[in-house]
């Protein structure tokens, strides 16, 4: 793909834009061995497509994503979709022999994520799921202290993912509230977080019991009168062992009136703990039993400074990055790889992973009892 | 008993001091309609408690609990020692027709709660736990505006209680760490306080799914050379349903490294939430929908204004108030129960409650299922 | 005075309640060599000294301070009136050759304090004054580290002391608002504090410039119809170049609204800083360039350790110490001193220095310039 | 100059990667009626200008600005320079027709911020200071808020400012460091911000004293051997009094330990407060008198949602902005009125308005003595 690498991006909502501002950025403050050149962009609603591709400079759009996915020009395919469109365009775009950019969660469900990773991977293809979260300057530096050993052996790890867009019931039925559609609800949106951050920092997950719940189960009909059932789950939460032994606990509301984006995880170890909050990114908590006895406490890391992972990209120490600076890093990583010729990390068997834990989620709750995570990854 | 009431105190550790510090305090700053006179200490060791007894004013002391226990001019026995010691001291103070004051846990495990309570109501004798944590002004603020509908329909809870004062593979094998005296661990010591607020805030817990764990199994003995076995767990962890269909996250361990008393509650309700921190015990926060749109946020409520339940017997709005005064407070409620010979709250038979839930996430853990609280409560 | 010290309390209100207070505490938690026995308590409201010393357990009560400072069976005289008395009972005390314990500020006015300070001394009576901040653990802790060198060279230190009391204007005028019985406003009452916190965290003030402000200058009377005027300061600030060269930026206030008891001090050195807030006051911040570049942050230690002052006569760590457990360490203190026949600290000149800033910021704001502490303490 | 304005940006280190990247991303975000195209970039390292110019799409770039300003294409000059440059470059700009935003502070002196406002005045062109602070949602929230009386009567306002980055007495001295090219220091660079926000929030400074501090005084030269002095200030602190009655205070640093990017501002009025911190910029604190007695306290808002100021065109409620997305809409702000043939706000009037205050706190701290705004700002 020469210095340059043609991008499709399908979907021009929040994460469309998401994106789309992350190709922009990446350029000046990351300068990638390769530059994305925004060759198409893609989606339903042509009016709004037209404003959008004019907006972030794209080339041309098309409500085709068929189309799209097929030009020559176009080197690597972003999927910004609702998730039930994951899959056939991940598909056709491996076929394609382009390369794969997928939102999370990877799929519905996990036959259809394990589906996606045969295509690029019988495709040769390079693939991404942006699991945008791990690309935080803190959460990297996070799992740099967990490497290097500042935490011990890692024993426990809770998280929670906090929003309330649902609270209001007269919020209508939209695609995220349809399974057939999303696949499932708050646990493949949001929980898929948590879910990923855990295999980032801690490692696998053996086994899961976990519950779901609806609290608003009828709600109006987007485009017309009246309501529709919500098939997927308001709220999850779940208990976890991992395969090295670490307990993780783990929860997720659309319903937490007031919380607007906490995410909030906890890293607890023999020597150390760590923790962070979404809602305050630049920040990373770090308490070590090394330092001297009555001059311990939780370190306030404002992760601006030259020597964090990706800051020194931006600008001085103590200004703080937001949340789509994740996206860019994400995107960078992304290039890098590409122009390197590697798979990025992460990539579709985390996506997998991912999913399998969010599966195993799912039967728990369907059937009340423990499952393991490879009882429904299967041999 | 008249206008005084004469205390036996049984222990002399953490809970005696704390207890003996509440019935100092409770007369000059609630001027109590009875009198606590602290007739008689009793503790194992005899050097320690003679001073004890002489710090904090007791006529007497002994080492024979059954001594205390029988004197006619003790009205109310206060047990403060080691879990494997209060049933028998509650069921011989209910005998001799004493009042009973008992350390959380109730007891070791449910049957022996219910011999208490028994024990107590054949009797006649009013009997109270003592859940200090429903006491802080704070946390009855909390439930004063979940009683006004403040938060709407509740429907998530979540809780942790994170402590570290095991992570030391040194730290001897004390009482807590035997199952035969303690019961449980982590469950019994700190997840007893949580369920009694989730109880007191939201409502009687349906069914329970959990695990437990034990990260050091193997301690030094304290009295000696050579190491025991930890049978309890250092860390416990349980989804709930609660009866009114609101869905709890419990989590606590005494291996978060860096964690103190780090208890921290959340309720969501569908138009308002709250949380408290006991590491920032005079703090509510407290979010409401009915907030203008604009300027809606969770308020950071210092509870010591006269307005706020205790708060106005203290000091100024502001002076903070610490982890003892929930004590008085919870003696100034015994004592004015006693007073008007009622009850008080909470008494046995939430001591019972909160057990019976324990002993749910015991059969869990122990089973890997989902366990209804009625199904260990029996008929 | 041998095992005993027989206490003279003057004054019933806020202040004489947290001192009689912490003569009932100091007892079981700090076994001081001697012990205060509660001889008689002093105020002008006879029915409500009567109930305050029932409640305290004062042996006996009069509305007589000359009586009460008399007593052959009172050693020590402690002063918690209204300030405009503190001169003529501490005098007085002395020339009865009574230790004197006495409430900031020391006096109204620099003149008055020097007064007193040439009558304790002429006695050879031990002195304090109750600058209760300075006993906070964390306040302790912050002086060890600056003491060990961990924030180098001490180079900036401010101070805000915020609260609201006086925001409405129904507030009635109580002496708190008269010059004639306060000296100042803020400044003695709230300002006076971080003051004598900076000198005993950096050093000796050596010039200040500063301004005072009332925003409501007419007040109902406190015992009738009709309003007063208030005629002394609402708020006051102040700059300051400390002895060392280090600056100092002061201000307080009674009209935050929304603050209650909002005391938040920093101090900043060549290679560490700390910050602590009275509103959390369990917590000291700690910064130190000697932490590696990629882990350096402001720590959090909850100051509730065995290793830290004081604590470890308390509760076990994170269970969270109040306002005015600050007293009773004082208390201890200056029992400890007087035990071993020394001067405790903070003693008069340490009330007369902190009252030398204030004037000097008084005679600045009349005179709108820079004054010299030495010029207002003369000789 | 149509539906397209060219720019020419001078400055291509800190604030011309800031004003760049504004550039690029007001106009996915909020699509300005006119739409900034970069006709060139201007520095003075060529190697590094051509870099910069190719990461953030110049067209062409050049060491010569006075060639950038003279072109024909160019509509508005964007001065992003070091201080000594501002006036020069800003006068020619004017003499050329071309619209002027510069950056702050507007001049090294108020003499040299006259003239350019008499050059931008005479030509009639439209001019605007980047005072980006403005531009955070929760500052514009916090003025809508004031302006709304929320607060009531404002009676104080409170702000500091603290860095760290010349803690290391090894920093170098760059020209920030060297009075005849900066005019200041910290209260040129820090300083003036907090500035803006008081009159921004507050109203105008009527007058102030205040004092300077530099505590390293030598510093190695930046490029070669050997040490050249420091002859600005490190530290400046200064009291104020605005016209409406109304008090300040006022400190910044570059030498606060720890503290990155530390402006943390207050305000007090009779019926609220609000509080807002540059380091969690996201949030704004709020109090209001009107919530009822025992459910009162600071808000903490997140300014993230669509009835937000700026939010509404970014992400969903909770995904947090940063410190860049001021700028974003400053230029917005810019774009807007210059489409619409007004002047934007803030205007070099403020930026005179500012530089006064920091005038009379240059002659305060010279003289010792309180300075009127007026008297320096003359006839």
């Amino acid at each position: 793909m020469g210095r340059e690498v043609g991008v499709a991006l399908i979907g021009q909502r929040f994460m469309g834009r998401a994106h789309a501002n992350a190709y922009a950025k990446v350029v000046p403050f990351f300068d990638p061995p390769v530059r994305p050149i925004l060759r198409v962009a893609c989606g339903r609603n042509e009016g709004r497509l037209a404003e959008f591709a004019r907006r972030f400079g794209f080339s041309e759009y098309t409500t085709d994503w068929g189309k799209a996915v097929a030009r020559e020009d176009v080197d690597l395919v972003d999927i910004c979709t609702s998730n039930d469109l994951h899959a056939a365009i991940a598909i056709r775009a491996a076929e394609a022999g382009k390369a794969v950019f997928c939102e999370k969660p990877l799929a519905r469900d996990l036959a259809e994520a394990k589906r996606m990773l045969a295509a690029v991977e019988r495709a040769g293809v390079p693939h991404m799921v942006c699991f945008n979260y791990r690309f935080f300057p803190a959460v990297r530096l996070a799992r740099e202290l967990i490497r290097e050993g500042a935490l011990g052996e890692v024993r426990q790890f809770r998280a929670i993912y906090l929003q309330d867009w649902l609270v209001d019931p007269a919020f209508p039925r939209t695609w995220r509230l349809v399974r057939a559609r999303a696949g499932s609800g708050a646990l493949g949106d949001t929980a898929v977080h948590i879910v990923d951050l855990a295999r980032f920092l801690v490692g696998e997950v053996a086994e899961v019991v976990g519950m779901l719940s609806t609290f608003v189960r009828e709600r109006p009909l987007p485009d017309g009168p009246g309501t529709g059932p919500v098939d997927v789950d308001d709220a999850a939460a779940f208990l976890a062992r991992f395969e090295n032994g670490a307990t993780g606990v783990f929860e997720t509301t659309r319903m937490a009136t007031g919380r607007k984006n906490f995410m909030h995880l906890e890293v607890n170890g023999s020597v150390g703990s760590l923790f962070w909050n979404a809602e305050d990114p630049n920040v990373l908590w770090f308490h070590s039993e090394k330092d001297p006895a009555a001059a311990r406490g939780f370190r306030r890391i404002v992760v601006t400074e030259p020597e964090h992972p990706y800051a020194g990209n931006w600008w001085p120490p103590g200004h703080i990055l937001g949340y789509e600076h994740s996206f860019v890093h994400a995107v960078y990583e992304l290039l890098s790889a590409l122009a390197e010729g590697r798979n990025p990390e992460p990539d579709f068997r985390d996506g997998i992973a991912a999913q399998a834990v969010l599966e195993a989620v799912l039967v728990s709750a369907a059937e009340r009892r423990w499952v393991a995570v490879a009882e429904v990854l299967g041999g």
